[in-house]
């Protein structure tokens, strides 16, 4: 499986010298014939967000939702590098744009790394030539793709979702907590069903927040973040609704394999609240409690001390009321109505010293429900982000 | 010093037995003459706010901004402990108002310590009358008081601040970073100027929003943080001005102090924003860098990555434009224009070794300010907090 299994689609990776080590640093993603297909973007809602990033917005803008390439570099963030980053990136898309023969707002680019530092455009400038003319089919340039974006990651990350009259395939790069100063989370995903550019970027939304927002490891908003989907319709029109069940389940699959990537050194937690007053308030509840500094020091000691959990969900700024208030750890209730009961105190211990440690909390206010995964907080975030160098 | 000096109070403490090392844990602040004087109280915002918390806020409303005393026990936060918690912080207050033959709700509480369980009642109920008898004047009552209110502070936090026509004098626990289960900020104010409850009221609010709430440890919100402030008028009239000037500057003095506590095994920082659009979005992005995990890490390893810096702001829900942006730490400016500028790395480095390393950054918008202190993140915040046995 590879980006490039939806039909319509080629993929490249090649090593230009971005990265010191040699690795694969360049990845381009572009429609088989050249001609720009239905494609939806979400970016970082940070406001010091990266050049790439803001040429992608303003090529979204002017491209009518539709597009024939990504080029993405990674080894540097091209973030917090005022006009000359922002030239760097259009320099980029034009430089793909014309291996291409299409227009350069039909490219997107994205790249991820350390911020501040200028990109280096000669090895850039070199690569992307290259890159153009390895493109293929595929599952090897696929694989060379998925490669390519990645930096501190264990491996590659990669999802194939198959239905009856489409696929959807994907690849992303990123770590959990492992190195967040290359924390950037990117994801591209592939399809060959028909969907308009308007629905597109719909049910990319809705998938985002149903998978890569729906994960904490810091409450650190990256730079650069950034989803893109790209629609060939080479297997003809499709149910959106059913596309979007599809993007959503691919979406969660890679939004899983980089918990794991982080799994090595960290401890995973999910949070999940019910009752809330509605779905939103459930997950910003759940959110605050998955970036509490003493929840997540909890995780690392196995703790079960509900008070900090207690004490999150009343500070999060949604409605709650503790005397409704339910926690249990691994389906054993610990809290009821606001206070401890009596509990199979061992049978939390087991639970909290397994490789994953689910907290639950009732609201008891009405039907709102959310779920969001958090890491551990160790000597190893510690670390891995003490410095930079 | 102590919290008895300005005219008008009185105050204990005793060793109940509420803690096991035998440590003074209950203490007493009150009139000297039993009456109520003009009383002014913040409280946390949690809305799983401590029995105590909700008892006294009761109170306050109840008794038209008049009280004759506070009553406070430490080693237990009587917080997450139900209908059971309400009616102990009530029996605190009975017992104290009791022997002190004044109304219950004339009589504000206060507890901290651990959360989620229920309070020892029975030393507490042969505490207090103890307390109260224990009442006096003069800077040993004011030590001891100040002693019974402590948790895991390395030692008493007085405060006094003299004017020519008035004084003002308080006492505070908590100790910044350390075992943030106790991590419950007190403090208890006193003063012999006459201003009436409504004026009291406003100033004690803009002291605390200029002094307590801008320092953060972790960025949780305990649930029994409380400061009061009583005046008993016995120096006669004086400008709400002024009095609000000596009570901020008390505050600020504590809270320096509880910042102080921390420096032993953790390094502070200051984080100061200018230029934003108002003082409110200086306060709440200054707010953000300072809570940031990778920023407290990069104090921690004494990293200049303004990145870091620059990415928070840009997420910190303010207007924000990168290509405004000025960074500097410790007066070296590294980043204008939103991008690196040639600087003494030397000057930078020797900074950010120091004891307290300054994060200034403008944001070019409009003439708001505010700063925030942080506490940065090591092996000792984890090792305090992973387990609370």
């Amino acid at each position: 499986m590879s980006i490039t299994t939806p039909d319509g689609f080629v993929a490249a990776g090649v090593a230009a010298g971005i990265k010191a080590s040699g690795a694969l640093d360049l990845a381009l993603l572009a429609t088989d014939d050249g001609r720009p297909v239905p494609t939806a973007a979400t970016f970082t809602q940070n406001l010091a967000c990266a050049a790439p990033v803001q040429v992608s917005r303003e090529h979204m803008a002017a491209n009518g939702g539709r597009a024939t390439a990504v080029v993405v570099s990674s080894g540097n963030a091209n973030a917090a590098t005022g006009d000359r980053g922002r030239a760097d990136a259009v320099a980029m898309c034009r430089l793909a744009a014309d291996g291409l023969g299409v227009a350069e707002d039909q490219v997107l680019v994205c790249s991820t790394g350390l911020i501040g530092i200028p990109l280096p455009m000669a090895p850039i400038e070199a690569g992307i030539p290259r890159l153009v003319a390895a493109r293929a089919g595929g599952p090897d340039a696929g694989a060379d793709a998925a490669r390519g974006i990645l930096t501190t990651d264990s491996g590659r990350k990669e999802v194939l979702v198959t239905y009856p009259t489409f696929t959807v395939a994907g690849m992303a790069k990123g770590a959990g907590m492992l190195a967040p100063n290359m924390a950037t989370m990117l994801a591209f995903l592939t399809t060959d069903a028909a969907v308009e550019p308007g629905p597109l970027a719909d049910l990319l939304r809705s998938a985002v927040a149903d998978s890569f927002n729906s994960m904490t490891v810091d409450g650190c908003t990256s730079t650069n973040d950034t989803v893109v989907l790209m629609a060939s319709g080479r297997a003809g029109l499709s149910d959106p609704n059913v596309v979007a069940t599809a993007v959503t389940e691919a979406c969660a699959d890679l939004a899983g394999q980089m918990a794991a990537d982080a799994e090595g050194s960290s401890r995973i937690f999910q949070v999940q609240v019910v009752g809330a007053r509605s779905d939103g308030e459930a997950h910003r509840a759940a959110r605050k409690v998955a970036d509490s500094l003493l929840v997540k020091c909890s995780i690392n000691g196995a703790d079960p001390y509900w008070g900090r959990v207690a004490s999150e969900l009343g500070s999060a700024g949604v409605e709650f009321i503790m005397d409704r208030l339910t926690i249990a750890y691994g389906g054993t209730t610990v809290c009821r109505g606001g206070i401890e009961v009596a509990h199979d105190h061992a049978a939390v211990a087991d639970h909290m010293a397994g490789p994953l440690v689910s907290i639950e909390c009732g609201l008891g206010l009405a039907d709102g429900t959310g779920v969001v995964m958090g890491v551990e907080l160790g000597y190893g975030y510690i670390d891995e982000n003490r410095t930079t160098s």
